[in-house]
């Protein structure tokens, strides 16, 4: 079955009215798609495994006790998302392996390494938090009791969703010599530049908060205004001062967004008694993000007093910024060029599990353009040339990898 | 049983760790909660109905064919709400229904009409909208198929719930002649002043709204600021706006709040696509009332400019202001007297049953003091006291409305 083929089935996994997926870590869905994903590798001739935090694994056995070169992405999704985002990569990933397998069974290409590809478990963090979770667990940067335990807003566990849906495991995971993503930009800088292949050299520092506003109930038509300690007015001031803080830096240099609020007892006639929000700053560069950063929990503090309420930041995160290595750069260069593709070397803003694995592994990640840079939405779109052009750089770029040709 | 016994007992239903209670409409613990006053009110003589609404009477028949003189409250509460808003003044009415027929039956009342205690259904409105259903379907302000086919958040209908706690009767209301209604302040004017019981002379005027804020999803992480649509940011936006509007205008004249907003997607890194919110403006003088809502949506409209997105009004009610029958509040003052309780007459600024039934018949609502003005809080209380003493004054203001003293 040719790529698109195979796409549009898994595409059909979770989908939506408005042409998009859903399919969030450890639901049906994503059970669903991982099932058919296990079949998949499994015609290919990979060996499949799944480790204690629900990372699938299809590996193949090229050089017997060799580490391996790992290539994939995430088969999970936001809600109501786009059916590129990270289950693109996966299924690259099968058709480079397949390519890779076939080069080395006819002898064309002589391995150095083995190969397995990935599908890291919760890669966008909607339903449980912390985002990169599979990938992070791989790299020890999360400890596994932690993941397991994590629980999303109706109480379930990462242990039961993946105990629910078949792939809670206890496969040890292969070794990583290297790896290799192809994901969608998800920004418009491919797009405007008509470039085919972006080089990513690095990613934007970001910052991850949860903030708790501790109110009190009351009544909203019989409390005075100066008795209330209203968790939902001062929560709905962070989010202003989040936004407007945007506009104090250069253009395009700080991004902010609250994408999630939950207000207790959010009922329309009571005064909130708390708040809590998630609020995403980031940066390229890091000191501004700092400076950024320190700017905010200074004015959140100004906002708790005269709102007469508790700000507690209950969790914040930095993810700093990321330099992938030069000589990965460089490689996918060289076999993008071969399969006649033009490229643009490029920051990500985004997280990815490639920025995850860098901390471990030499990695390497690649871009394809998204129409009007639209992500995290039904109507995301990538052509059908360019997830086809992209299929092939991949190829060609596992290939170089698994013989060696990086570190 | 004394009257503090029995409270105790109905507080017990549904009965939260910090001394509250949580007995929203149509749950299993408001049908516990109306099992029990079922009870209370067979127990006491009455015949018990409940009409297509879910309304629960308790009537005697003390003179064949006459209306009834209608007494009762609410045993429905906010989330996580006080034990004493709406349930006292059901109880009470058991109370003062239990004094009339014994002075009935020695001979000592000569009744002119009937009477009927009654639990209106979903006062409150915090699991179905609008509030005050159950008596605003009795008065014909409300159409008995809108307020079954009403939804909570989970989709559930008032039909649905009515029928699982098996409240959905069939039973022709009784008719009235008068209502009466004992309820806590829920302020602090009783406190101030160290008098015993509130005379309520009017309602504050309300403008009810339900505003949607439609915006696009996006990537937190990846959209440039410029090409956003963020419904949660401009969302924020008009909750400020309504904050601080209120500061424009005298000390207490006008009253704002946002007690509700959901959401959608409500992921951590996905720009929101769609916010919906309940805001509740309440002035005791209908044209400020009017005008602070023409500036409120004057400035929706700016910000929904502001924020590219689309601001919708979807729902909008007006509650005018009340005037209650100065025959009553009178009479009230009188038995009051008699009993020995000092008096203060007043406006309330939260909505009641009494509010509404005052559409239809002459209508009598009392007070009793809220320490601290606290309410849909656990932390609401009323000393005993002074329940004890709202009870006497409620009883001998019956007897009165049932002998004919009213109209």
């Amino acid at each position: 079955m040719s790529f698109l083929q195979e796409f549009a089935e898994l595409s059909a996994i979770g989908a939506t009215p408005g042409g998009g997926v859903e399919r969030q870590a450890g639901t049906a869905a994503d059970g669903e798609a991982r099932r058919w994903l296990v079949q998949r590798l499994t015609a290919a001739g990979l060996a499949v495994d799944v480790d204690a935090v629900g990372n699938v694994f299809g590996r193949a056995e090229l050089v017997p006790g060799a580490p391996h070169v790992l290539v994939g992405s995430h088969l999970d999704s936001q809600p109501r998302a786009g059916r590129f985002d990270g289950a693109y990569g996966v299924l690259a990933a099968v058709h480079a392996a397949r390519h890779v397998l076939a080069e080395v069974a006819a002898g064309r290409l002589r391995p150095r390494f083995n190969l397995a590809v990935v599908d890291w478990f919760n890669e966008e963090g909607s339903r449980f938090q912390p985002s990169l979770m599979g990938s992070g667990a791989y790299t020890g940067a999360l400890q596994v009791e932690q993941v397991l335990a994590a629980r999303d807003l109706e109480g379930t566990s990462v242990a039961q969703a993946l105990e629910g849906i078949g792939f809670r495991g206890s496969a040890e995971p292969p070794a990583a010599v290297a790896y290799a993503e192809l994901h969608i930009e998800q920004g418009r800088a491919l797009e405007r530049l008509g470039a085919d292949v972006g080089l990513v050299e690095g990613g934007w520092a970001a910052r991850k908060l949860e903030v708790v506003v501790h109110g009190v109930q009351g009544h909203t038509g019989a409390t005075a205004m100066a008795d209330r300690h209203d968790a939902l007015a001062t929560a709905a001031r962070l989010v202003c001062l989040a936004r407007d803080l945007v506009d104090e830096f250069p253009d395009g240099a700080l991004l902010t967004a609250v994408g999630r609020m939950t207000v207790l007892p959010n009922s329309p006639v009571v005064v909130a008694r708390e708040v809590r929000l998630s609020l995403d700053v980031r940066s390229a560069d890091p000191d501004l993000l700092e400076r950024a950063h320190a700017l905010l929990l200074e004015r959140f503090a100004a906002a708790a007093e005269r709102g007469a309420v508790e700000v507690e930041v209950v969790r914040s995160s930095l993810r700093p910024a990321a330099r992938l290595p030069a000589a990965g750069v460089d490689l996918a260069e060289v076999v993008a060029k071969e399969a006649g593709a033009s490229t643009h070397r490029m920051l990500t803003m985004a997280g990815h599990d490639a920025i995850a694995l860098d901390a471990l592994v030499p990695t390497v990640l690649l871009f394809v353009p998204s129409v009007e840079g639209v992500s995290h939405d039904e109507r995301e779109l990538t052509r059908d040339e360019d997830l086809e052009r992209g299929v092939d750089v991949l190829a060609r770029l596992l290939a170089r990898l698994v013989a060696g040709d990086l570190g």
